[in-house]
């Protein structure tokens, strides 16, 4: 008997027909013998219509009442899943974050997971019932409700797939898997049978939607076998979806690059001239931090004359705040020249353990993108991945170039 | 300082506007120095569509996950609240009945209150805080989510109130108080400045909807002094609405009769020809208590031929259910010669503290009734109340007469 955390999403749970084939979706794994533990996220468009209200209410709402109020959501769709079972002849329950309990840091709207109170769920599947989970939410060590932000609903499935020792964490999507890139770009892109954590990790955090990037961390830290499916294919017509293994796969041909990622969400910002000695880069990155703003890529090149330039990029929505503190904050302190920056950028990475033992990819690359005459402004490489920064132009020809000349097409 | 507990129900709370000002009132009675408790509702309308919602998945929602979800309809009101006062700089908390805690039995749907735990909410008080309570919801010893049924939120207003000893509870709603009966029948209906908690009750389950009964039956059990005001009164033209109190008023003439409450909701069976003998009651009633339908008036008069007639009202919702079961269950087992039943009935009680002391009430009551010519079909009295069964069409016709003839109008 295997037990199995699936976790649908909101456009999963968007309507009640929706609800009830998730229903059926889960009576057939347990019919076939497995435990099922399922998380679920609140009806789409809900927590956008929660927050909407808090908002008309107080501009900036308080972050512990906002908890209280956005958690409703997955309350609401536990109890519609739970009567949807029963309906059909299925024990459930439901249980609220605080209910199981998921407990979190006390930060709220982004609290982390800290531990997971397993052992009414265990009894209650050992009594033969499916248990739903509200995705998303916790409870502090104060008893008050915490989110864990947008997408949260993943990380709690994988949490709890590793609190419960499971044998598999099936994340359900409107996505049949993880594709060599975007379908939408490149027509031909394929889905992958399998992914590393690692891949999926570079992946994810370059754009490719799928997962939220902390429940792959979580699901490899804790070696939670992932897997990623659609909600909407038909009954015996689903398809394995794409699996997160941990180890690469030795028993197949490995290929090089495994998929195409990218990002036309970022902006580029550059100190110039900035004297070239210890802690330059805390001095410019500090307050940038400080303002809760995130830094994706950095860049800093050796420097000449005693000077060098730092670059970085950050969410192009953060941009406009990101320049200004350079200006008012970083400029003067740190003796810079000039800050420069530029919005119509984007990210294009190709990501790929298979990378490590083949030193020709970075130079591939390179040459493709010459080849096509796109300008190259950043290069920023890992053990798996090279990422280069181009005009946001370029965007889809660049996928679409390097997607055929790593083979990704066949 | 006074400690009061005020409560806002779905109208008051229907929009992020009426929110606002809900806050602006809370904020007023905090600083004029009292320490301030507030129980919300819903939004108006948003119980009746989660349940909605809750029925599209399942015919019967499973009663426990009803109350998951329903729960939810207070939560986001608790947080918006709590946010609408830290937006006008007032310091509030929010606390759903489980993190209060308000234990219940775990009857979902109707759950009765138990206990609450009141320190951590003092402690908040004592620092300075508003705080803000979850109306119409508990958490059972297994930490379930439990409702307290329709129009609970006045119960929990009580039941804190008293746990909290507060100086006074009042209830918010959309009339300015109590009245000697409802002003859209008799335009000269006049508002009461007061009324006694046994009044209220009488005048309450008659059909005056302006308080839950559990609540008053509450209130006077633990001495809470009550108050029904409108939450609708603008700034400096409040009034002091109706004042619920446990004593009669001695210093001021006693009215005879405080109002005529009625109720249209009603239907009448009768069984006839019930052999008169011990346990007849029970073996006719203790079928519809199982089935859950209430019972309002019960009449059954002596006997002759050994034989009696057993007559009481329902819901009119409940009519078709009570009356199948008489007939194929009930008739043949008490040995009944027939079932009769009427659904175009309605009821009308003259109520007042004052009749212990004037003998005359009912015959004055009777005879006005038929001077109009309207025929009295079953009648039933209280200490304190006078109620008559007639015909439906005479409903605004008999509460006028009677309204006039105890001189309610002055």
């Amino acid at each position: 008997m295997a037990l199995i955390v699936q976790k649908y999403g909101g456009t999963s749970m968007g309507s009640p027909e929706r609800i009830k084939n998730v229903a059926k979706r889960v009576a057939r794994w347990q019919a076939q013998g497995n435990q099922v533990v399922v998380v679920v996220s609140a009806m789409s468009g809900e927590t956008n219509r929660l927050i909407g209200l808090a908002k008309e209410i107080q501009a900036s709402p308080d972050p512990r009442e906002l908890d209280v109020m956005v958690s409703t959501g997955e309350q609401v769709t536990i109890a519609l899943l739970a009567m949807a079972l029963k309906g059909i002849g299925v024990d459930a329950k439901s249980y609220t974050g605080a209910q199981v309990k998921i407990l979190t840091d006390s930060a709220h709207t982004k609290a982390r997971i800290l531990a997971i109170e397993e052992s009414n769920i265990r009894a209650d599947l050992d009594s033969g019932k499916v248990i739903i989970v509200a995705g998303f939410q916790g409870v502090d060590e104060n008893g008050d409700v915490t989110t864990l932000g947008r997408g949260g609903s993943d990380t709690t499935g994988v949490a709890l797939a590793a609190a419960l020792k499971a044998d598999e964490c099936q994340i359900y999507t409107d996505v049949d898997g993880v594709y060599t890139t975007d379908p939408r770009i490149v027509p031909e892109a394929r889905k992958l049978e399998r992914i590393t954590f690692e891949e999926m990790l570079e992946m994810a955090s370059l754009g490719s939607k799928v997962l939220q990037i902390r429940s792959v961390e979580f699901a490899g830290k804790y070696k939670v076998k992932l897997r990623v499916l659609s909600s909407f294919e038909e009954e015996g017509k689903e398809t394995n979806g794409t699996l997160i293994t941990l180890e690469e796969d030795s028993t197949m041909e490995q290929p090089i690059i495994s998929g195409i990622a990218f990002n036309r969400d970022e902006a580029k910002l550059t100190v110039l001239g900035v004297p070239d000695k210890p802690g330059i880069a805390y001095q410019i990155l500090g307050p940038i931090s400080e303002a809760n703003i995130d830094v994706d890529m950095i860049i800093q090149n050796v420097g000449h004359d005693g000077t060098t330039d730092f670059s970085f990029t950050v969410n192009r929505s953060e941009y406009a705040r990101a320049k200004k503190i350079l200006e008012e904050s970083v400029q003067k302190h740190v003796g810079a020249r000039a800050i420069m920056g530029d919005e119509k950028i984007c990210k294009v990475s190709a990501v790929g353990v298979g990378m490590r033992s083949h030193p020709g990819v970075a130079s591939q690359m390179f040459r493709t993108l010459a080849e096509e005459g796109i300008n190259i402004q950043m290069i920023s490489t890992s053990e798996i991945k090279i990422s280069v920064v181009v005009d946001e132009k370029y965007l889809e020809l660049a996928v679409r170039v390097l997607h055929k000349t790593f083979g990704l097409d066949q």
